[in-house]
């Protein structure tokens, strides 16, 4: 063999399920993307084709179902819980399992009856060793916008810079978070909503120089206002507004007219965690 | 030549503009994205290779932004027909202008500040001749799902046939809807949501046999509680949630966990127009 | 009622199936999307919610499985006509049917092994009424790019033109070619690779003054090169490769770099009939 | 401040650029997408909003496009590279610079014109930093299918295991390889074309008794057939087709009749480094 196995994992990826909680009043409704990933003593799967360590990907699929079943419908973490727990307790060939949770945006119009809400996504993962598990929760694809209160001024400038500095322009982003919890006993529901309060009242609120500024910000309120969270990632593409150029159509443009863009985008990364 | 030309148009597709109206207490948004197409003398064009009647679509995509600028950024039917008229009125070489326009949904979080909404879209596609302009507005990707009240029973089966019959199941579709004013001087604000409201208290409150007797519910209500429709499209994907068999496990499965599904999916159209 | 129905039709779309035809020597692959359409005597499904006619689209879709497996995996076209007849010879509450095929492109790289070509796609649509069938057969995202032999000049210019003209651009689109067969009884493999290749020829040898005379060129060389064919619809996108100002950093840009943009995008559309 | 900052990075991803490159017999066509990060001195940024040490995305995007002027066309690892070096030596606040980059598919039609060619990317990604840089390159959805030669047998079973044991099914992915290279010095044209060659060959030639035995030899194929790289890593999504039941129509299904399925799948990741 020229080469060594340095690493692997397996497991299924975008196992979706519905889950319709049938209360005698109303009924709940929880729309789930599961992905779990095992890893573990599996050389000889990959080295020799023997396949007895391995539970397949398709019972991992059948078992998030069953699981689905007995799950109370509320917090996604619980349910990453389970699923971990259910398979390190019957599979000694595994090291380490990641189970993330991916929870859609249903808006209740009735009883029994829903619209769909934003792409906006609630968000965990759980790492299970054998010692314990790992909880980090989040958020994806929170867009948000504001017509004003951002700038960008006083940056470096080279042969290359075209860019001209403005002291109002619109800030849009897709906002992702992910963060740490300190501990698996935490009231998880509770913890994310004042997560993504403080992220969304940053943004609102405070001016920005720039989108790492407003995202350290974001890391900082949310760190204040969740002191269960040990640490938070940030990731914020800035989906630039192009103000349009109409003089040549003899009209100004007071910061109206914008065209909103896809590609190139810009990406800011933050990294962040509790002082002290 | 083998062949006549036996019908042509041309365009601009997948104009996007952002309409910032600045206020003294708030700011506005309006995100659009608008196609234009041409019809008219364009033979020579084709067939001679003669540019002179052709209007540049870099010209389209400049007239959206410059009368993006005046525009009142309240209703998109106002937008669609100012810039049919302009197209029609400067240029005789046109017989038939298309505006169609989509517009976003954004959720309001502050004075200048927003959070994107679902994927649902306003529409509107405004049609202009010689003579005058027809308007149809719509929505697109009202995604809408009842955890009960939906059946399906009865049908025809033959040698194929496995689907059982149900007397209760999910109902999950992505509504899109297109109706025709008869008239252009309606108040398109209040049409359009009262013809949205009606489509979604049809779908909530009826008790649904077969999605297109859904479907025509729909229709029917929009034409009762909008005088000024004159007739209405709908189409409606049937999004199968199926029901897991859970029996493998030893748990019983009243219809509480699903997988929702992207494909196949049912697709039922209805047309309709005001009786009398 | 408010409402008269005024046409319907029901159906199942992107239902996938791969058929392997296995082979003493080699096997052959299909990868195919179907799209079911039916219309007929179903006023009483949407009326009065009875279900009586209602063949179900889960059954379309086992028939469509059920009949890939007589089916040769040769011409999509014989498909089509197969699914056609048989929903019209078992369903005398059926009206119409139509059968759309899409046929994915898979690369031979050994005797039971494949990798994936483009995204273009062989199409076809098979129109069933009591009296016969009408085929229409085709080509979809057949993208292609030249990069001289292309100009766009001698246009009309209104206040918001701002392109300049150009004797040499890219030229870039996604061709969809739709095409009407006089007769059922042709060499579908043959027309359609003729079809095609009349197509690209045209594209990569005629000079373009627009899209428009070059979708008009491609138009009447299918007709010449394919007798079978009796009136052909193009839809091309113009996929705007924008030359780079490079002139800020001191170097000029002899059309040598590109900004290649998907939105927005113009949109040529003709349709040709046979002379004579 | 309730947090310490603890990574941060940022930069411009898809930077879309296409370079012609004008011989006299024939143009070559190149499209990249580029996504560049930088990492370094930025604390105050973050904090105190001084926006001194930001080179903006904007510019580095007009290097792209300013940098592939110079390019020779050729490998895109030499056109990461000059990007790297670009920056770092010109931007003393920068730690280190990841510059990656997409390659897509053309082929050849014409000496001016191409048609798209697959899905499949050839990558590079070129990480610098003070004292070097190291080259990754790769592919990226590079789709394969083998109609037999694979097998899933004897793996662990638990009570929610339904799967059948099969000896004889599809195996279809989308293959992601990383791999990197020892030195910057080699001769990248070559030995991109020898590792992919290596990997399908695998793919093609060797029974599989899972894809995780695959994706291990593959890997072994690769280190074995390049002695320039130093190790690899694959991701192989399952993409799973569905043997048809087609006995409730009175058919056999001999391994014929498929249906492909998008969600869920199987996820397989392997690393490899060089022995000894």
């Amino acid at each position: 063999m020229a080469g060594f196995l340095d690493g692997n994992s397996y497991g299924k990826s975008r196992i979706r399920v519905v889950k319709v909680t049938r209360g005698a009043e109303r009924h709940d409704l929880n729309e789930l993307t599961v992905n779990i990933q095992f890893e573990g003593d599996f050389d000889a799967v990959h080295i020799a084709g023997d396949n007895r360590n391995v539970l397949p990907t398709d019972t991992m699929r059948n078992t998030v179902y069953a699981l689905a079943k007995d799950w109370s419908g509320e917090q996604i973490e619980d349910f990453g819980c389970q699923l971990v727990e259910h398979f390190l307790g019957r599979n000694p060939q595994i090291a380490r399992v990641r189970v993330a949770i991916q929870q859609s945006h249903w808006l209740r119009m009735g009883s029994q009856a829903f619209t769909k809400g934003s792409e906006e996504q609630r968000l965990t993962q759980i790492t299970g060793v054998g010692g314990g598990v790992q909880i980090e929760s989040g958020i994806e694809n929170l867009v948000a916008l504001k017509t004003t209160g951002s700038s960008f001024e006083g940056y470096k400038k080279d042969r290359y810079t075209t860019l001209k500095e403005t002291s109002d322009r619109i800030l849009a982003t897709a906002i992702r978070a992910n963060w740490r919890y300190s501990s698996s006993d935490v009231e998880f529901g509770r913890c994310w909503r004042e997560a993504r309060e403080a992220i969304l009242k940053t943004f609102t609120e405070r001016d920005s120089p720039s989108v790492q500024h407003t995202a350290y910000a974001m890391g900082n309120a949310v760190l204040k206002a969740v002191p269960e969270i040990a640490g938070i990632r940030l990731s914020l593409p800035n989906k630039h507004c192009l103000l349009v150029d109409l003089a040549p159509f003899g009209l100004d443009n007071p910061n109206e007219i914008f065209v909103p863009t896809d590609e190139p985008h810009g990406l800011i990364e933050v990294a962040m965690r509790r002082a002290g």
